[in-house]
């Protein structure tokens, strides 16, 4: 069977695919439809059903799985699927819907084993304790959240890839400019983010929690390290730890940006923007990667709505 | 002995005197003099002492007090005191720095009373036993501490008499919208600014610490909070303490003005416009308190640099 | 019969009510119809009429009441009328749109009462005459009048009652801060908006008028002022009728919200502050009445587009 | 005797100035001084008067003339006079502040003529009637005002200067555009700045009224209107009036530049780009007027703080 | 017959007409449809065409001409087509797409006098030479070109025609300021636009090319500047050649406009004023035509997003 | 001898040193005075030159080498030299200003060298030949000027090591993200701040060029692109060539900093970020470098104003 991505334009398909989002609404003549979204681990694409009865909008549901017979089309420049056949999957057809997730390119172990890596060259001894420790409570989140509800990194184990990413990108800066103190820039790139284990509601159905809504990941990292310490027996008004929760609570940079504080240490203003850097140039291969050379990209939200051009080879 | 504030222009004057600032300058003639900023209970003024000798450079210094022989003199629209003679308090002289701090118009007393009874009023248990636990951990630095460094209700106690003239608002606006909810507003309102005790040095010479520069005082708060239920058994992820969280975090209302979060539940909004507004209130009467009726104020850096006028009685 | 907030989802019903808005507009299938907005005193809903003939058009148009026999339905979230019979009242029905529409939860009468009382409060002479002389002059409008074509106090009434919810809040702010000329700000509060009643155009389809686009209701006011003053024979260079009319030019605070001037007198930033936060609160109170316990209201223009979360009882 | 533009630098010269401002201030040495600001009818020049004694404070006070002997330096790059002797001048000398205010291009009388043609250009009668009423009443003060306390047309008959070179770029538009409504567009040149004639305290030491700063030149001008419309029997709520007020509110073009509408009429957005225009060419020409081909001019506040490069001839 | 402007709506009329855009989109019944933007030299409209078979999409594609018959009718208060009969022009009938354009008020014979004219004004030698050579190389789409793909001058020779206009303005402030260079704001005025030639993909189906998109018109003629220097032999570091590209490079006037620099010259700044102005015009007049007295324009783009009043005649 | 920067405070020095600036102002007391900055390969400091004579002002000019006596002192928190003797150097002493510059840390041979590393990987032919063409041409002032009059990189070889360690970056870059277009990226480095070379005049005393005032260094290296492709045969028009220019062009990132067009290509966006990156780290070290540990920087203006903290090591 093929993926999402390989269907051409006007072929007619079959596929077993989740449903990630069904929202339920009323046509133009009064009677009712949904507007799904399908999702395989190649991509996603949308589709109506027409005359949805009170029946079929309680049996297909965000988070099922389903077998799909239908034709691909595109509406105003974009693919959507015509709906030919729907029905859920049966006892031997897959019904995971982590089967069918977009996923980081790389494995949670390879993932896992280069951030271990990464924890021994913190080399100061609080920072050390309270990342591992932090690490070690949420790590299955970690390596299982997105980065993002939509924009970078919206795909399962996107928060631990973008954390990688990021810290490859920090390891050549270090050796770049020696000055940089590694310690206090690793322990910033692996917890920056971290607070996004209870700021979202995890990997399926992306949503932001009510803690998220009314504290924000950056404030969410600073209890944690906060509690931390409390639990490791630190002083968490000792210069060390302050420094490390300003890492966390300045790097997106500018306070309209959500940051209680901008960057007042060196290693927290490269952070923001080793961040701002991988983040983009993640959604720009996003994107390029969904159109052909010599063509420009849908705007990006994230890119202060800028559309980019791919070269042609 | 006359007060700072009722020396008349080019009257001569004795008074003791509280030494704000002191700093050493070189001057155009290559000898050193210190400018002096002299603070008494009824307000302060500028002076400098020429040729200043290394021994006098130490001897008078931030947080001394001394008697001074000047005349008082307008230098570019401002006045500022040419100082004929000065020497270090005595013995039998008074000498504690207290004595010369401008205070709030209520006593200490008088504020803790009027603020306990409002403790009464907050009746949902857990907003009441966090505020409790903070404002006894931090009680003698509550009501002794600034509300900032300058701009509005900088003096001693200014932190407890901003809090209460909020209160004040707050109990008459959830009379005229009974639809608030008055427990969360009251919380929100002590506890708002109450970081400011962590976030500065205290009440004589004011100056923000490395954990206000690196944190600021709308986290300090969240952490207190933070440990707060750790020590009180609260679970701080219930919607209770999320709310009291929000309170404090989002009340400087906009990004821009370093809340991580803008206002998303009505007492949040409620509780920044109050703060607005009573430091607005209090900036321009502090102003206008300086001119005569027909003037314009000095600009106010905190009102975006408006001046006001004061109307004819 | 029903009221409109009082109908269930999918639930049939019967109402009397008032044609608020009648667009006529071409469906994809080539044919009229005719979008309406509903109205009763409890709330207001959207429907739509197909295939809607000449006929049609011309006798289902804004202002007249009508007998309607619809459903019930939620599209896209928000609750719309599947009309299945529409018919204009007969002569023993009701048919007066003043019957139809949301007003202040306070009677005319009340808040002319209330209002009356500050008059006598207004104890500068020039202020009382000026504000007598014009609240004589539009007293209907003013107390039928909306205080905003949509945003907040957008009923019957509301302009009345916007003004006196103000002005309860600016009582209780004299009695905080005694420095504040009251005879000022009362009479600010009760003219500030006065000028809509020449800017829109009336309590059942309001529109803004030519003037109110061309001049806006704080210079409308301001004419106002100078033509009272020329019937009184009161001298409008005078200083206290320049505070008066600042008063009213000021109150947007910002020349960005078309204020041509900022506030420079204490009062009149005072004036901006609570005419803002009696807006917020009713902005506000507005929305998370459409929301029930643990749900976010919609995105509020007025409020820089925010949404808002109601809090669990 | 030279002009104050004719001395050359480090040249000994002799001069009848008037005081143009005189700032008492105190020396770094503790004595007084006069920071004095110099003016002929070819410019001005600063100038400081060391160990002024009280009698001469009260002696050489704004507005009075004075005989000068001095030299003219540089200081800091910019031009000043030493002065090596000062005094009152004597009756036969000359003592008008009017022989040494700088002045418009033109005569009073060359530009009334043109002014006075352009108004039987306005043909529409409602118009022509009020700017005739208002022109007539502030006469005196339009031809002799400045169009503002600095920046561009800060001399002696500066507004109706710059009104008429706006009325010939005016009139350059109507005919190259045809379906300008020309009497609308000539109507609203005269106007838009007279109420700078109440804005302002008049020609010689120009400061800004309590009018002015409470009410605005814009408002003011509106104010006029509508009284001369009560003296002439016009009904100030038909169309043509506001749309004259409309010219004369709207013309700062933004709400940010005082504006209380922006333009929603053609000829009131090509009466604002034209006060733009006029505005700017003439503080380029005076800041070009002060350096040589090859040079830059000084940062030129009212353009955004740019400067200017003069070509080479 | 008739044209596309003068058919009233309700009318049924028959019409030959340029396709100017046609997208294919699918309707909510699933079936594929046309939006067609037709054209002829009095305006355009638009209309769907149902139910459209691939042969028909294939058929009628952008830049044919067709035989339409019709009905006008009015959708959400805008003019569209509904589409009674449609087909190709056939062999004896026009088929042009040149006959259906919208055009400039002027032939391209009187631009082009007009213009050549003012070549002889440019009196220094290099410029007029620089202007010659790039006018020469790139006349045919200089007199064929819109100014812009949408918003103003959007016709064909819309370039050719606003650079008239501006010229004309030009010439008037350069009698009206005789300290204006003529030359180089004449030179300024020809060359500001002419990248356009480049930066557009022509006057039928106006698109971005990309250089257009990765270097901007701006850069584009500097580039024209450059070249044109190498083949005359002009030395392009003279200032005389850094001026006239400083006039083109800033003429938007604001960095945030796309202009490298801002204006620094005074006939710089004025190029820019004058092509705002000519702009601004032509937008309104555009606008206002479409209205009758007494209405309101739709909001115009490149105007902030305003809607201007058309008053009572 | 001591270097500047080992001089201790208070202690009395001879040095050689470079005039770095020389500005002739009037002292109070009406006599003249020089305002020097001193400059070695160390670093800078100032000191002023009381009462001097004409002589002595046309002797000691910048860009002259001189010996001096004299005291380092601190005024208002600053360093700066007490002068208690100054001659010029004599035929034996040091006499070259290229002595006496600050300079990249590393070698001109060594930059060159790793530059011309870098040029073999640009693979694509047309950049490679157009990179070594501009480069071959402008070799020695790349080698030799710095990256900017003051802010970042403001030292002598400061253009071509700040290239140097974006290249770097650029590196590390393209190994971690291989989908980057490496040549481009590379290719577009090396060029995109070489026009400074021609818009500043060299490392001595910087300063703009009128040709960098008019025209922007973003736009020289346009021009020299067309160039280098009219002198190589290289068809400008060409996507390879729009894309290098492209890179160039809009390496500011935004409009508001002076790029006429925002990046419209990975590479470009990632340009803007590397070049971003590189001169913040510089501004950081550099203001870090002047502190001791647990100290703030100076406010630094290319950094948005900010102060950094210098943690405890």
């Amino acid at each position: 069977m093929k993926k999402i991505k390989e269907v051409a334009t006007d072929e007619i398909f079959d596929a077993f695919l989740l449903i990630k989002q069904a929202d339920v609404r009323v046509a133009k003549n009064g009677k009712k439809f949904i507007a799904f979204t399908f999702q395989d681990n190649s991509g996603s694409i949308d589709g109506k059903y027409w005359d949805a009865s009170e029946e079929e909008i309680s049996r297909f549901t965000a988070g099922k799985v389903v077998f799909l017979n239908g034709k691909r089309e595109l509406y105003q420049g974009r693919p959507q699927v015509k709906i030919l056949h729907l029905r859920l999957t049966q006892e031997d057809e897959p019904s995971s819907p982590e089967l069918f997730m977009t996923r980081a390119p790389l494995t949670k172990d390879a993932m896992m084993e280069e951030i271990n890596q990464v924890l021994f060259e913190i080399t100061q001894a609080h920072w050390q304790r309270i990342v591992r420790h932090i690490l070690n409570q949420y790590q299955k989140e970690f390596f299982e959240y997105p980065a993002a509800k939509r924009n970078h990194h919206a795909f399962a184990g996107g928060l631990a890839y973008h954390t990688l990413t990021m810290m490859r990108i920090a390891k050549s800066m270090c050796s770049i400019y020696p000055e940089i103190n590694a310690s206090l820039l690793y322990a910033g790139v692996i917890l920056h983010d971290i607070g996004k284990v209870i700021e979202l509601s995890g990997a399926v159905t992306t949503e932001y929690t009510l803690e998220g809504n009314l504290l924000g990941h950056l404030v969410i990292v600073d209890e944690e390290i906060t509690k931390a310490c409390q639990t490791l027996k630190i002083d968490d008004h000792e210069e060390d730890v302050l420094l490390l929760k300003h890492m966390v609570l300045s790097h997106h940079g500018l306070l309209e940006y959500g940051s209680p504080v901008r960057p007042k240490v060196m290693e927290a203003e490269i952070l923001h923007q080793i961040d701002n850097m991988d983040a983009s140039i993640q959604m720009m291969l996003g994107a390029l990667d969904q159109v052909k050379p010599g063509e420009y990209t849908e705007r990006i939200f994230g890119l202060d709505n800028r559309n980019f051009y791919r070269p042609l080879d």
